[in-house]
């Protein structure tokens, strides 16, 4: 076939298709958070594996809560992979909650016992709470909490997973490290690529600091932090590796690579600020 | 709060709300199907009795195949309802089946042995077999059936639920009757709202036809066909009872009502035509 | 660059693409409509003569209206064509009303002299007329009118020639024809592909029947029509030639083919019904 | 009717609607620009000083080239508008580039004579030429360079202003202020409300800055910068004033109104690096 006409047949696929899309879905203590990812391409090996680890480390952390040592995550996956590869069809990821079964009388799918329900009768500041309470007309935030939570995070690990497996085809890999927390900050940013693997590969993750010294500051932050029952900001940085020119396109304000990746990173609870390039 | 400033309040949430979607995965041998609707207004009562008998509808029929006999679907809805009401966040309900203990093995997620797998030698006319082979590179069949199979409809009847109960509440009601299957048609089709909710109340469901010796010469056609082993093809007729007037627009041509709802009929397995009005 | 790479790249490219996007706007009797097309590859010869042939059989036809005469239809491109080729950008085509200076007084942007403002009083029935009155509480039809009409396929038209000069670069071609006026129907429908192509050559389009007499016998349904203030139903039929098999997908609902043509032909002004396959 | 009935009515039309949606199209020296919006609702009052106002602001500043002082901006709204209101139908502005005529031998929409065109060799770095050129397959940078300008942003405006007459009529008013730019950073960024909206009435724009001693150092980075050839960044911030609780949701990622809002100010020209909050 051609060059030129196969290139027109590609482009005229990718016009007839939807972009990869991807939901979550699930509450902080349901029985079951759903992840839902659209549009992969078949014949993509999953490595089930490489899923969990990247749960696990999601889980990892330095003055992370007890909720981290209830849950250990992985990846259940029942829809769109077959014999250890996609097929083209959706992908659904069950990560079922672990604690459910302490909260099954408390937030039952059914109608339950309403003595049984617990209140959050004071929305938290910095939260999404007090505004769910007005937009849904709740009595009180414990809805809102369920769902504005950081263990949704846990669906976008999973898919982001996958998408990690993609994208290793194509020999781009992903990685991120942190470079502050409070005020202890990584003097020299610049982290070798090298350096990021090596810190993907421990076996222990505390701050995700490629520098072990500004790591014992860092910790001495949070340990700072949790005496005086605050928390403390931080800043991460994530590192695309060999990704080829042209993805994305300044044609459509809304197809610019950088506004994608804003809106996906700000998208994550508690994500204040993005920053794009060096 | 003056009605205008309360309008053009409305008018703002919805400029920066999607429409209401709805997303469907699962295989049709696997483990379970899962339907995934997000955009349901919160506080919206979930009467699960309704949603299984719109289910055990789906099921039912005359001359349907051995496997409905083996499924009997409930839906186990896993996020957005507590308590009996949605809370406004995505709702995901999982579709077990119930086969998927005797294709653990021929089907596993995992890479398994390729001894088990259940081969589709040869592409089903008429179906999407022969275009998913060429599309996602198949050596054969067996993925494109598992999933452009009309088990997949059963997510829809199940997010369709909802969508009736939401619709409930504005005294708008969704119903349909058979009008013909092959050559027996019902002669009379202009069949009366009361008529419709009866057929629809019967606690035993053939073929769906308002008028019962209608419903015996399409019974007639159902047996002869099977008896050739040919299938024979059926027109229902979908009523809506009590619509508002400006759903939809004639703004943009994505936004008509009358092409949203061709979409949505025209991608159900086995629909070849749609007709909307009288 | 092995073939495999070359796949994946490809396939990442379109995972971060929307689909092709098309939009129209503007009045029937407004300055101008503009025809809106995003997502067009780069490179693509544009062919102004195609176009314009194009706009112009649309305004073809036995028994039109005198808006017909009055406009001469030409696609004015703006934006996204350079030198003879699309550029990847978004292409805007302006399509003026020529009859725009008779209704500059009554339908001006700015506020302009209420009196001169044509009042539709009685919303015409089998429109959109009532809904639109209702759902953007106008005092009159008048603005439903204006978008509501069958024009607006004139921004169709010309975005669609721009995808069929896509299309001839990978041998397809879209044709269609009339089957049937009224009563009259051609009785063998079975049109071959030359025949239809020489249907399109032809410098004189009356009903754009493939059979003379047919034709003849669907203008007489058309007279009758006319003669007694009525209007008379048809059937078209669509012909895509040369399709490679695999556009679209059942993976999910609204990424399949035969909905998403539903959705664009059933959002035609007066297109009531919708029928794929033979 | 009674509320809640009302309530639900409301959300039943928001789920069948897209969001606002606003596109652009456009050469920067080409005949025209084009900005559509869709989704508007109808009977808002169009106010064109306003519009123009905000497209002459956006043209002011120190130290801006001389292609400011060629155009003078002015919104021709084709459609969408009549009789001073908006009518629910399609928006589209016309934002015709005086340069054209200068351009129109270079960079016809029609094949032109290719000696006067005009290269753009050497891609700039910083910019889109580069990947623009490779994505698009061009053979040098003028067509990258025509779309990925900042004259975009001047259809962003124009839709932007419509959307801040919508928000005057709930009392939201959306106001920015420069706070930095290259070393020169204002001390007391609290700036207060009304000081901003003075700001904004102000008839001479220069660095927007709310401080007039800031501002000079400012005029100062910015002449040094040009004396070098080099050129300068700064920090700008917008300031929303009066905005309901609960717009956008928790509920799904694309739904969080500080991903919405990072995307769209990421996706200018330009800018960055994005921050939501205090």
């Amino acid at each position: 076939m051609p060059a030129f006409f196969l290139l027109r047949l590609l482009q005229l696929q990718s016009m007839v298709s939807f972009m990869l899309r991807y939901y979550t879905s699930g509450e902080s203590h349901g029985e079951t958070l759903v992840a839902f990812l659209s549009g992969m391409p078949a014949g993509l090996g999953i490595d089930q594996a490489f899923i969990d680890r990247e749960l696990w480390r999601r889980q990892q952390g330095f003055g992370r809560g007890g909720r981290m040592r209830i849950e250990k995550d992985t990846a259940h996956i029942v829809s769109g992979v077959r014999q250890g590869q996609t097929i083209g069809s959706p992908i659904a990821i069950l990560l079922e909650n672990r604690d459910w079964k302490n909260w099954q009388e408390s937030l039952p799918v059914e109608p339950g016992d309403p003595e049984k329900h617990k209140r959050v009768a004071s929305p938290r500041p910095g939260h999404a709470d007090l505004a769910g309470v007005l937009k849904y007309n709740f009595p009180e935030a414990r809805f809102v909490l369920e769902r504005a939570s950081a263990r949704e995070s846990t669906s976008r690990v999973a898919v982001g997973a996958i998408a990690k497996l993609f994208l290793r085809d194509l020999g781009i890999e992903v990685l991120s490290h942190v470079i502050a927390v409070g005020n202890a900050r990584l003097e020299n940013t610049e982290v070798g690529w090298e350096a990021l693997q090596q810190l993907h590969a421990k076996d222990e993750v505390l701050l995700n600091c490629a520098d072990p010294a500004t790591e014992e500051r860092m910790k001495a932050e949070v340990d700072q932090a949790l005496r005086t029952g605050d928390s403390v900001g931080g800043v991460f940085e994530v590192v695309a590796h060999n990704v080829p020119p042209g993805l994305g396109t300044y044609a459509q304000w809304d197809e610019r690579l950088d506004g994608m990746l804003a809106q996906a990173v700000m998208s994550l609870q508690a994500v204040k600020a993005v920053e794009i390039g060096t």
